[in-house]
């Protein structure tokens, strides 16, 4: 194992910084080098040998790679050391995520911390694995733009959608998406037989990152309007997303499309006509499951579910790993 | 109290029917004389005196009306042999809930048992009253119809929306809108911790109520498109309404619309601008809560909850029964 | 109603204090006057027309009671003023609970911030319902000494345990009992799909209170053993316990003794023989479900429930406040 | 991989068969050859190219093992036929697990179907593990006897409980253990919220089991008393144990037996002093936590944690075929 990766997870004891060890401690190839946390520092990093590092005493240097498991803002700024130390970053923060540092502004509401570092690769590798080989920096994408852009990937790049017709996407996500930091809207009481929309309508910040992806297949697309919704699991994401075509289709052919189009994706799962996604079949699993149903000739329902902290974070951000290293892609993903 | 309603249940020890037990135990002017359950026969009736009694043994005769909380098609004989011994029926089944025999064969997929009956008033008394005062019969309306025509109605009177373009409902429901009987989808190992959509898009039974009852009002719209997802909770329902206008509103107006059209109705609030609906707004509750969103302005998000059990089936019942016997319509419904 | 009593909340944005504005509500004889809460001062209270006035802005003086859901040791200054000032108290806090400011200071690990109110009768109806008629303090028990007392009475006072045999209670507690404030340990995510004990043995403020109580009934019981228990639920808690007796009894001398004790009891429900209380016998209900089982001729098995924010909490505080003041004790808390 | 070790499983499709086929799917030497299931047959088998087989087309003579994931009465006929062809068989029901047929009928109120085969060696490795090696047939614990026995264990090898006294054990399991047929008590609507003992005392079936397996250590102790509860939770099992000692011990000494005792176990874990065991300690993992606490020097409260569906069945049986085999005992448990 001379060719170990070595790997540094900074803002490693967040869950999804939790997931990110875990799949590390089963990855042939790469080894965890250091683990960070200012809160837990000192504590032991569960199912390895290290204590959590303070932030600054990581020894950022000494790695290949790191991951970036921080609030933005906080993020981009270690993304900067890293990248003048020669070492690899996969940010899974938004600040590397937004092609220019207006669009950052204009949906984080404070200029970018490193604008020089723009634009990043975007790390969705199903859509663009081209471009994230050998990569010196990849921008890990947000949970509900991994749900979504899969879910509506072979229709955008098959042209289909009406020209200005609104993409309305109903997302539901677990409670972890929400970050481990206690607050009122994460409180057990709170959440528990609750059902709450937050954000709805283009207010959320992942709309601004959604429809910056939408428009690098199909500039011709309206509005997104999102509605996301806190469930009262612990984890999981389910996207329904409802489209409006430029021309009829029958089920059948919606339902090539998307066989077609993600027949060679080990990680996407399309799921047999009649059959519906559901949160059981992404969670705790690295793999995208999405279900197409067409239920008038111009409308088609798609169903997206991922976990959020695997697909919809950390085994994505292995995915990229592996191929800013050359590796195979689901390297430590597919059970052996 | 000579003057009490006396009131028969068909279908009491389900969920819906020990709703209805429970808001007549604390009705004033309407009194429980006899509960049925085949299943439960013998066995006492929670917070009464009373123990089940068999369907085909209860003295329909003796009361002044009966609730039918029985399956659809073992439902409208009930209320056949009820009208015709000059009982008064309220109907939460849904055999009496479409205007033709025509439509009740075409989504329940059996012929119509007793196709005289129809039509009979549709149990909604905010959009319906006047038609609901007196009657003899009454068909109650499904969960999702409620919520979803509460929802729409103030755009759809305002023949706001774009015709012929799809309506999008992406609804989330408690499992006792499953029913009490135990099957494969409501054991608590697959629901725990899951999202399930089911019958997505134009095939679940309600489509065809809702879409009915929008006709009536705007015969205008495009299609409904339906999503219904089982959501864990016990109780509980909440609609996403996605629709598209005919002209350009901004938020301020399409606020003003719905709290005009429902300021004078005690059990649907239409909550503040800024603010979102959540399950918890209406669970245990006898209301429908509302909230809108302008994303665009030509699109409209509308969040609507209620219990299913309550608002979506035993207190919109009360509510109905009240209306039959020309007593205050929230009589039993609103705290004292 | 011009002989309405005045009461005041203190800390009336808690989980306990929600539940006190929500019984005062529907109390015939007993109105809201002030609800502080320093957090959300100037907020609306829920299902009042009132907002919440910061803790020292409240005009204490001008009422007949106050309940105090406050902390410990913030409570017993506010009893103090309010007791100077010829104002009733019903503290639901710990500060009046222990009988000598010894006992209190061992338990909570400060001095007594008012030694000279104690002792103050204990506020549990069915075991000290005659030192509560008219009394100006009185002391709301706990969540869990109210219902492993409840299940310990009959026994206790008929002297049928074991000498120096110790009790073990094993307690298990939704986590609203943890109270409103955004903690790592009410995080959904930590509690969602767990169980976590927590405090056991001897350690828990509470044993120190149970073990006053059992003393006045039996000083010869041996020591309490108390294994609370976070449970994946919000509200209802539920008590198992196991004891050991002095001499042979069968199943039917321990169910009758039970039958005997509470028969006369409105708010505590012993379950017919074979049944066994769960939670949902008490849940969102003021009343205490008991079960006993006899599994050999020398041991007993008690399971006993209640809400822990009405018979833990403000039901049982409401209970307090009919005594205090010579009415019906139940006034309020039954369905008319 | 010439030497596989081929495996069936009768009762596949059930939870525990679920996570049988899932760990084979992972085991280096041990392969799954056929997996059963009448009512499921025909499907396929989730993560493998099988699909079912109806329990009497399988080709049990064809596989060098099989497990009996069945209910009982129905496991001990096939472990006689597997028994005569030569084949192994580790029985996960209850049919092998008493010693003698008249215990089996005292217990499951029926003649056994197989008295010749009885007795079976008892399938708890860490107490059990020499008459294991190489074993034809393995009675494979229940779920409750599995944490029961491992959390007692060290103090029934010290000899150190007091004679004569009982052993109280409360546990609590999540729904996964009653099964995955449908039925009232595990319908979502009634275990939400809810928390359920059921057969309280001494008439769970377990019991009979626990005591036999107590008594073959230490057979001075008393009756054990035996509290299940259904916790809302999918899986995941705790059980909190109280014991009363023969002679005082103190905190440190009691700690020092159990990690003595448990030192060279991988799948025991002993939490250092001051930790308690959770649910989340073992859900989804192989292992048992276990944590003591002594609140007097005569009383230890033990919580033993497993999953019910692991170490509570599928690894335990995994482990079973490791020692029948002469394997590694963890091969396939640990991570790699």
């Amino acid at each position: 194992m001379s060719d170990t990766i070595t790997v540094g997870i900074y803002g490693a004891a967040g869950y999804a910084g939790q997931e990110l060890v875990d799949l590390l401690a089963v990855h042939p190839q790469a080894g965890l080098a250091f683990a960070t946390s200012n809160q837990d520092a000192g504590q032991p990093v569960p199912g390895t040998a290290l204590t959590y590092t303070p932030h600054d005493a990581a020894p950022l240097e000494s790695v290949d790679v790191i991951f970036l498991a921080m609030p933005h803002a906080a993020s981009a700024p270690l993304a900067a050391r890293a990248a003048a130390a020669g070492v690899k970053v996969i940010d899974l923060s938004a600040d590397l995520r937004m092609t220019t540092p207006e669009a950052y502004e204009a949906w984080y509401g404070l200029p970018h911390p490193n604008p020089e570092l723009l634009p990043v690769p975007y790390g969705l590798p199903e859509l663009n694995r081209a471009n994230l080989a050998y990569a010196p920096l990849i921008a890990n994408p947000g949970c509900y733009p991994t749900a979504t852009l899969l879910g509506l990937f072979p229709l955008l790049e098959g042209h289909a959608l009406a020209p200005d017709a609104p993409i309305f996407v109903d997302a539901k996500s677990g409670v972890s998406g929400a970050g481990k930091a206690p607050k009122a809207n994460t409180h057990f009481v709170e959440v528990f037989g609750n059902l709450s929309p937050y954000n709805v309508g283009r207010v959320h910040r992942h709309t601004g990152e959604i429809e910056q992806e939408i428009a690098k297949v199909d500039d011709t697309t309206g509005p997104l309007i999102f509605s996301p919704h806190l469930l009262p699991v612990d984890r999981g994401l389910l996207a329904t997303i409802y489209v409006q075509l430029k021309a009829p289709w029958d089920a059948t052919e919606v339902q090539a499309l998307y066989e077609d189009c993600y027949r060679d994706e080990p990680l996407v799962d399309v799921l047999p006509a009649g059959q519906l996604a559901t949160l059981k079949h992404a969670v705790r699993k690295n793999n995208c499951a999405i279900s197409v149903t067409v239920p008038t000739e111009k409308t088609v329902v798609i169903v997206s579910a991922i976990d959020n902290l695997l697909k919809g974070a950390a085994s994505q951000a292995i995915q990229n790993l592996n191929l800013m290293f050359g590796l195979q892609e689901t390297l430590g993903l597919l059970k052996c």
